[in-house]
Order: structure tokens, then C-alpha cells, then sequence
């Protein structure tokens, strides 16, 4: 996609510890512009697919989540992230380690809100180990819920996230995949 | 706004502790229709009014917040919750106490992302006792811009926070204001 490589060209920020910072326009600060063309980039490549819910996770998946699903015209519903065990027989929950963070994790999603005869499209801002979004993937799983794919804004190809999920047989979209980033060289796109 | 309104007495549910649970449509799952014509509500409430930049909170008040933004053509911003004291020079910060969760937190912006000249638009689902809209005012005043108001999808009217934030004399749009709520009588608009 290339206006969102562009934007990432000209915005995003290298930090230390392979860390794209791209905060100025894709989520703590949101162009809702971008979001829109994200997410008509998102309904073209899954419209084959049947898609009855958009699972993501808090934070900043979120408003690109809802950004997206009025082009799907489905409900979106975000999983939580707990620093403890969460016990509630009311929600699934799937544990996550953070690579980024150092922290493992769990996220919930009330029971109530995925179902069975759902079929679910992951929607994420960033993919890197992959960890949060194989909790999703766990979730729905758990759920025994179809999964219609995943759709992934940015994917650091250089982490081997990408490659476990594709290597799963779930259909995954990235709309922009870095092969390689450093303060030297730049960010080179696949 | 009556479909809002409709829609909290018929999939809201009163937990113990005054809590009004609407994540059914409102938040953890969404529905993105509500979300959109939540947002127009919000361009008409607030047409005359200079908005450069929204302002809003993690987790539940992004989807809405990008959502109406589209309505306003600006930007999204939205804070960051710590448990602990964020001291980064790069960063603007406030301190608030959750009475719903009894604890107290630091909400901080980017200074990068909130400018003297900017005209804010507060947005946010919940406002009971106002702790965290009163965090997004201090945020918008030591980033010494101006504060067009505070649009809230559902108050609480029975807790002090629209009061006291109307005293201040700032503009809030509630969409739906509760006089009262019990499981005995339900919930009473006003």
C-alpha cells in the first residue's frame, strides 16, 4: 500500500531495540484519513472472504478496527490485556508474552461477544513476534470460531512472526512488510 | 439522542456499584453504525465550534473518538494510562483517581502531539465522577491550548462530574444523561 509506506517513510521514527515509532500518524496520534484508506485496502483484499466480526486488541488497534469494520459492516470487538491470570468463566482468555515489553500477558474477550458460528477477522496495527496476534488467533480458536484471516497494517518481515502465521495456514494481509530498518540504511520495504 | 438512549435500556445492564455495563454495543464490542451516527450527533453538537484536534483516552474512547472524527477532519489524540509517575520531559501529564476502580493513575500525551494552538474536542463514553475528563482538561491546559469541550456519549447525571465540569465553564454534550439507575426501577433518563 504504497501511501502508507510513504507515510511511513516520511514519519516513522527508528528507536533502539528494532522499534518502529509511528505514533505520529497511525496511532497514539491517528490520521483518520489514513485509517479510512486502511480500511477500504482491508475490505478489497478480504472480500472474498465471509467475515462476521473483527476481533483486535487494546489499545491501539482499536480505532483502526472501527475505522475498518464500517466497510464490513460487522461489529468489532477488542480483547483485554491483564498483567494477571484472569480467572472469570465468562471470558476466553489466551496468555501472550511481549517480546517488546519484556511481560507476558493474558487478554480476555467476554464469551458473550464470540461465538461459534462466527467468522472473525483479525485486525492489528503492527506484527513482529507475532504473539499478540497467535493469543487472537487462540481466542477464536478457543471460541470455535471460523477464522477468515488476519490483516496486519505493519509486519516487521525481519521478525518471525509473519512467517509462523502464513506457515499455520491462516491467511494473513500485511498492507506494509519491512524487510529491514536501521538508522544507517533507512527502512527498506519487501 | 434517542437511539442511544433505546439502545442502553435495551442492552444496558446495572451491575453492583452504579456501574452501567454497555459493553454489548458501546465499547468492548462495538457497533460501528451507533459509532458513526454517535459521531454526527457530535459534528452537529459541536459546529460552531473551532476544533482543530480530539483528545480522548485509552481503551474505550479511541473507536469512538476515530469514529467521530471523520465528521470533524482532524486528528486523533488519545492519552495513556500508567500506574505509576511517568516522568518523561517529552510528555505532558496529569494525575487521576478512579472512584469506579479505586486506584489512582498518570494519563499522559506527547508533547509532539498537542500544540498551544490547538483547539481540543474532548470525547470520551463515560463521564461519571469526571476524574478522567477533568485529567484530559489539565492535559489540554499545560499544553496551553484551547479547549472547544467535552462531548460524552453517556453521563452518569447522578454523579458530580457534569456539574462540576459545567461549573468550570466548560461546553459538555452528553448524548445520553441518566437521572437515575436501579434494578428495581431501570434506568431514567433525564
Amino acid at each position: 500500500m504504497q501511501i502508507l509506506k510513504d507515510r511511513i517513510q516520511t514519519q516513522g521514527k527508528i528507536m533502539p531495540g528494532s522499534i518502529l515509532n509511528v505514533g505520529a500518524f497511525l496511532n497514539q496520534q491517528v490520521d483518520v484519513d489514513l485509517y479510512n484508506e486502511i480500511g477500504k485496502e482491508f475490505a478489497r483484499r478480504f472480500s472474498g472472504a465471509p467475515v462476521s466480526r473483527i476481533l483486535t486488541i487494546e489499545a491501539s488497534g482499536i480505532g483502526i478496527a472501527c475505522v475498518t469494520a464500517q466497510y464490513f459492516h460487522v461489529p468489532v470487538v477488542f480483547a483485554r490485556k491483564f498483567r494477571a491470570k484472569n480467572l472469570d468463566i465468562n471470558l476466553y482468555s489466551a496468555e501472550v508474552t511481549s517480546y517488546t515489553h519484556g511481560v507476558d500477558y493474558t487478554i480476555t474477550v467476554p464469551k458473550a461477544y464470540l461465538h461459534p458460528e462466527d467468522s472473525v477477522l483479525l485486525i492489528d496495527d503492527f506484527l513482529a513476534n507475532g504473539c499478540a496476534l497467535e493469543g487472537l488467533i487462540a481466542l477464536t480458536k478457543t471460541a470455535g470460531a471460523r477464522l477468515a484471516g488476519a490483516g496486519v497494517v505493519i509486519e516487521k518481515g525481519f521478525q518471525q512472526g509473519g512467517q509462523r502465521i502464513r506457515e499455520a495456514g491462516i491467511r494473513l494481509e500485511s498492507l506494509a512488510v519491512i524487510r529491514s530498518m536501521s538508522p544507517e540504511k533507512g527502512i527498506i520495504f519487501e
